[in-house]
């Protein structure tokens, strides 16, 4: 049968009808979808029975596969050791959190040990930041490079941040608006491939996925979150991808920092072999899966943050793009504190409530269109497991627009929880480790 | 709350994850769909939740008021009896079968007791036929009436069969268009708020709906069609209007014809005390109906076919509306025979293969705009139970356009089997009565 012989509605009761979809199909439906073929309303059915039926690994991979073929794929098989061989790459993605900075301390690691790091990040929408909008923060920085420029800064510094240009997987970027607006978001195939496809696209050797479970990630629950990452798992793997994930905790935000120019700040404590322990830690782990699986398996992350390696690569990095790592940070223009109510040990701190309350300062945006505050955000003087006493500060919110802490003080009630010292106790931060 | 405040993702995020829609829910999503707030698409999606998860009774019931509420409601209670008392009402309702000519005589017939029938109708579009398709082949007769002139008729003839205005349900001309091309038709909770839709906004007081089951009808499965009947009495019954179905067999067509002008020649057959028995049993059996709902239970519709009483009625209903009743019926052009193969018993004539063969030949449409052939159809030499001999005619195809017999004869392929003598039995018609 050719390929040009479906109809959308077929393939549309195949998958309402609980039926499996065959690789033909899904190749026509993404590529029908893509050209307008298939209109908007098929689509929006289509996705609320994938969500409503599911759809099995082959399917799954189908679809991540057709999507990856609907624009470009990158090649960094150009760049070689000093040896001669192909260079081994390495990519992270992050499901999304509060106060996740990683990326940024995290690139330059990696780079050190020979491993390229082409990590092509996004802008934050919504409660979560991106990690983009941190690093605009550093006077000079641009996001946007030309392919050219991201192999030759590639081939120098070995780690590049960037944003994805638009050849990436462009069916994604149709379906994710229109899942957007159907109530289609939450489909863990639609997700799974939705991620894969573009990481997939960006051609790095291994793949290192860090899925949040918490209040502040998208899956609030551990048994989806574990399902999404079994599924990308599986994804990046029949891709030829060397990919594993990391279920990490998201129910309190990473560091004490959540904003933008402040989690730049934070991350360069990390680069300079401080920072906040949580920080340092999921760093250093992520940092040992991205160089196993490139092949590298004695190395020492922890050591090349102490001793600065990892810093010489940042400060080459961000000049690269234009920007400059000892330059003054933004600094927010209005403050406010907010005061512990008892002594006793913080139980909790939630991380839904602290992005909220960082949105809603100035640090995130509400539409696409909007431009965020580079001094923004909320600070935080105590962590969970960490012992206060009443009327001692526990976080710092930052903003240039003081009508705005009214409502971000609304997003932060009941977000803090202290308890008798008898009850201490930290969370734990890496949750599960998952590959096939 | 206010109506206003709704959100259409949240709309659709209730019914994906099996909640219950609210009344006032309900009421915005269907006033906003047909202003254009809520889009294609996110319908698309919400219909597929539906089709998928189902809504309770007491939604279906809102969603059909909110389709009645869009457009407006007849009204026919200036229809006094010669006492000077609200006339009754009552209407009827096919699925739609093939062969199925029911409302031809029907409609008349139960006029003659006193009970005005304000019959709209529809056109027909697949492969079952349509009620206004059939009747234009009487040469003048004109479909469309005001509703000053339908009014008229009723108060003169007591029966009129027409065109519905588009002023009746618009919501649901607009939906259904969706659910066309979006695989969401088969939702029984939106088939059975359709249709109850138009059928309450006309302002019937008693409803007969004859719901098909078999492989000329849109039901193929009895449990299906039992279900689509519970719930359209239901609905009527909700709305105040006495309703009451039939489930009936459409596993072979109705009659010995299916096209247009033979239909209704094969209805004026009926109307004068002769016809096939099915179409006769049918007929008489929902007349019953219908006069049992207006409150009257001593009438014999039998005697008033075979008396000329009903033939009255029809006489004065055609002419009112510009056609000649007296008048020669279109012919078709050319002809081809099916003959039998075998001798024996035809065991069974399938209903599907009959309505395709007839749709082909011309006597239907495949979109909205097309032209139908007057003269087209299938007429049928032989019906299940009956003795045949081989080289005996067993249908006659009918068309204006010969190059339309290959695909009609392709369509009747397997459609009869023969079987020995003592395999002869007929198949039951009336297969149940719904009612609350």
């Amino acid at each position: 049968m050719s390929t040009e012989n479906f109809d959308a509605v077929d393939i549309i009761r195949i998958k309402r009808d609980r039926g499996t979809l065959t690789s033909e199909q899904i190749d026509w439906t993404i590529d029908a979808y893509t050209r307008g073929v298939i209109a908007e309303e098929q689509m929006a059915a289509l996705n609320m029975a994938i969500l409503l039926n599911g759809m099995d690994r082959a399917e799954i991979s189908r679809w991540t596969t057709a999507m990856i073929n609907s624009g470009e794929r990158m090649d960094f098989s150009a760049l070689r050791t000093p040896g001669g061989a192909v260079k081994p790459t390495a990519d992270k993605h992050s499901t999304g959190g509060v106060g996740d900075k990683i990326t940024l301390p995290l690139a330059p690691l990696v780079a050190v040990f020979g491993v390229a790091v082409p990590q092509l990040s996004g802008r934050g929408l919504g409660h979560t930041g991106g990690t983009l909008d941190k690093l605009e923060s550093i006077p000079g920085w641009q996001a946007s490079l030309s392919n050219a420029a991201l192999m030759d800064q590639l081939a120098d510094c070995g780690a590049v941040i960037c944003a994805a240009g638009s050849g990436l997987a462009p069916a994604d970027k149709k379906l994710y608006a229109l899942r957007d607006v159907t109530g289609t978001v939450e489909a863990i195939p639609l997700i799974a491939s939705s991620i894969m496809s573009k990481k997939i696209a960006e051609g790095t050797g291994t793949l290192v996925l860090d899925v949040k479970v918490g209040s502040g990630a998208f899956m609030k629950d551990e048994a989806d979150a574990r399902e999404l990452a079994r599924t990308m798992v599986g994804l990046g793997t029949d891709a030829g991808v060397r990919t594993v994930a990391l279920l990490t905790n998201m129910q309190t935000p990473l560091g004490r920092t959540a904003g933008n120019a402040i989690e730049v700040e934070e991350s360069v404590e990390v680069l300079a072999g401080g920072g906040p322990a949580d920080v340092v830690e999921l760093t250093v782990k992520l940092a040992g899966e991205m160089l196993a699986g490139a092949g590298i398996h004695d190395a020492d992350p922890a050591a090349a943050l102490a001793d600065g390696r990892a810093m010489d690569v940042w400060n080459r990095m961000i000049s690269a793009q234009g920007g400059d790592p000892a330059a003054a940070l933004p600094v927010a223009r209005e403050s406010e504190t907010v005061y512990a109510q008892a002594d006793g040990v913080l139980a909790e701190l939630d991380a839904l409530s602290v992005g909220v309350a960082a949105w809603r300062l100035g640090a995130g945006r509400a539409r696409r269109e909007d431009q965020v505050q580079a001094g923004a955000g909320v600070r935080m003087h105590a962590k969970p497991g960490e012992v206060v006493r009443r009327g001692q500060p526990l976080m710092t919110l930052l903003t240039d627009t003081p009508d705005r802490f009214g409502r971000a003080l609304e997003a932060l009630e009941g977000a803090t929880t202290i308890t008798a010292e008898g009850s201490r106790s930290g969370q734990r931060l890496i949750l599960d480790r998952i590959a096939e």
